[in-house]
């Protein structure tokens, strides 16, 4: 008998029929002897309708009220659940984040989980219930109600199995798991068994949205094994999707690049002709924090006859307010010669923790797209990614060369032979 | 400055613009130096739509997940009216039915207020702030969410109301006060500027819906002064409905007839030629009741050679199984000759805290009735109402003639002159 967590998206909770399939899916593992927490999200489109409600009736929504209106959804979630598992015949007993109760700190819209007390959770499962948790939602210290931002049901999800000691945390999606690329793009792209979750962090942060980002850290945190599977597979279905691993449980070669990650959002900014000296990329990119806009990507070119060229990408919806600020306060302030940005760029990034072993990755990735003719603008890397910023217009050709050369095809066992 | 919990129903909170109006109405008490505190109902059809969701999961619904669901129609409300408010730059904060927080017995779905924590409502009342409090909901004691059943938001009004010794409790709705008749039935029906809780009591529970009866009768064990107000008047206007009066309060002279109740929602069941012997009776009701079915009137005719006949009324989606449980159990029993039942009738009802002071008003009542050739097959009296039930197809019939006999469509004062 295990102890699994479950948590379903909007989509798989998108209507009574969709409800009452997941509801079959938890009687099944019931019915397997084991013990389940069900972490539901609001049904798709709902926390939509609920935002532009309250966004008509102010344009500027405080967020302790946006809180209020937003958590609904997943309240009326857990209720129809509950109701569609007990028309099984299935015991369960729903909770809100306030009745389990999952501490947040007060960061309305955004907040964070500080603790959670699992002990009524474990009364109902010991009891032989099914214990039905309201994802995204918690509640302060002084009693108001919090949402965890987007995609927050994740987070809720991980948390309750860190909490419960569980023995896996299934994230059931619209999904059937992690891909090597966007299958849209590279119709090659394969489903991977397992990654790791450093890997999972870069894919995730880079434009995968497979799972939420800070549920991801959470796993690692907590050492949660998490798994990605659909819900819209049959209900005894025993495909088991893509199992997120902590590193020290691999036992067999991984292979060097787990997937290519890429996206249309961010924009270039360059500030060209300012004077190479200490002090200067704060002098540029102080005023830019203060205005609130995030920075990504971020080069210095070689200093040429005392000046220097300095680039950053921003997120694309910031690009216009982050050049105003830049010919508005940094020009003047630096005496930059002159300020240029380009929207129209795409970022691709090769994945992977064997780069941390395996040299030469980064060079193999800028050869395969010189012999495509796709002119590199902008380079950064880490430890197990390597990010290049091109024309947008290149985009999917790049993922495509570098899909094929990287044989991300083809099941890691060939990979390892040929690495 | 007074404090004043203003109760506003599903119609008055049915859109954006609706809820926007609610605000406005709100904004200008505030301006005129009133403390409030407000209690909205879930948009309209919300709660309706929640229900059928949860039917069509499961088609006899656990009563706590239910509650789950059915509340967060007004969790909703007090979020939005709180943004609209502060839209219009009105200070406003919303409290759940558990922030409060609004202690319930656990009936779910019918629960019954224990207690209200006014401590956090006093304190932003002081801060200036209006407050916008859930209707509908509380939690009992295990923290599990409840709520009060249909029209519960009036409850919740009038119980504020009393917990803050409020000066004045004002229920907004679609109509603007209480009628001396239905105005569909008799276009003559006159809007009463008072009327006193017994009368209310009685209104209420023979269908003139315009109050929860369960609000009013709190209201009267709490002294809370109760108005009905239509808020669909312009925001300014200053119609002040219908003030619902504690007997004790009123110094001018009430009219004979308050008003006059009518209803097609009960059937009547004789039971003929029952041994006319002691414990009859309880061995004829005693059944009925074990099925769960309410009775309202109920009359037994003189005996006959010592038989009897035995009748009563109870609702008509009940009288069918009524009249199996009779035919079943009681029939063959009690050796009763035949049950015979008919499901064609109305019940109307005269009402009026005069009747106390005044002989005759039954009299004159069925000689009205007569007049007009409407058969009485039932009659039943109490202190401030009396009740007749007729054939469905003389219901409107019977009302517009009492109306004009005891000339409701006149202002009291004239009344009083010919009583």
């Amino acid at each position: 008998m295990s102890l699994i967590v479950q948590k379903y998206g909007g989509t798989s909770m998108g209507s009574p029929e969709r409800i009452r399939e997941v509801a079959r899916r938890v009687a099944r593992f019931v019915k397997e002897g084991h013990q389940v927490v069900v972490v539901p999200s609001a049904m798709s489109g709902e926390t939509n309708r609920l935002l532009a409600l309250a966004k008509e009736l102010n344009p500027d929504p405080d967020p302790r009220e946006l809180d209020v209106i937003a958590s609904t959804g997943e309240q009326v979630s857990i209720g129809l659940l509950s109701l569609a598992l007990m028309n099984l015949g299935v015991p369960a007993k729903s909770y809100t984040g306030f009745q389990v109760k999952i501490l947040t700190d007060d960061a309305f819209t955004k907040a964070r989980i500080l603790s959670i007390d699992d002990a009524a959770i474990r009364k109902d499962l010991a009891e032989g219930k099914v214990v039905v948790v309201a994802g995204f939602q918690g509640m302060d210290a002084a009693g108001n109600i919090t949402t965890l931002g987007r995609g927050g049901s994740d987070t809720t999800g991980v948390a309750i199995a860190a909490a419960l000691k569980a023995d896996e945390c299934q994230i059931y999606t619209d999904v059937d798991g992690v891909y090597t690329t966007d299958p849209r793009v590279v119709p090659d792209a394969r489903r991977l068994a397992t990654i790791t979750f450093e890997e999972m962090l870069e894919l995730a942060s880079l434009g995968s949205k497979v799972l939420q980002i800070r549920s991801v850290e959470f796993a690692g945190k907590y050492q949660v094994k998490l798994r990605v599977l659909s819900s819209f597979t049959d209900v005894n279905s025993t495909d088991m999707g893509t199992l997120i691993t902590f590193e020290e449980d691999q036992t067999m070669e991984q292979a060097i690049i787990s997937g290519i990650a890429f996206n249309r959002d961010e924009a270039k900014i360059t500030v060209r002709g300012v004077p190479d000296k200490p002090g200067i990329a704060f002098a540029i990119l102080g005023p830019v924090a203060d205005a609130n806009i995030d920075v990504d990507m971020i080069i210095q070119n070689a200093s040429l006859e005392g000046l220097t060229d300095f680039s950053f990408t921003v997120h694309r919806s910031e690009f216009k307010r982050a050049l105003a600020v830049l010919n508005d306060v940094v020009k003047p302030a630096t005496g930059a010669r002159e300020v240029v940005g380009d929207d129209r760029i795409a970022k691709v990034s090769l994945v992977g923790i064997g780069m941390r072993t395996h040299a030469g990755i980064a060079s193999r990735m800028f050869g395969t797209l010189a012999r495509e003719n796709v002119n590199i603008q902008m380079i950064s890397t880490s430890e197990i990614k390597t990010s290049v910023v091109v024309d947008e217009k290149y985009m999917e050709l790049a993922v495509r060369v570098l899909h094929r050369e990287f044989e991300l095809d083809k099941e890691p066992a060939e990979e390892k032979m040929k690495a």
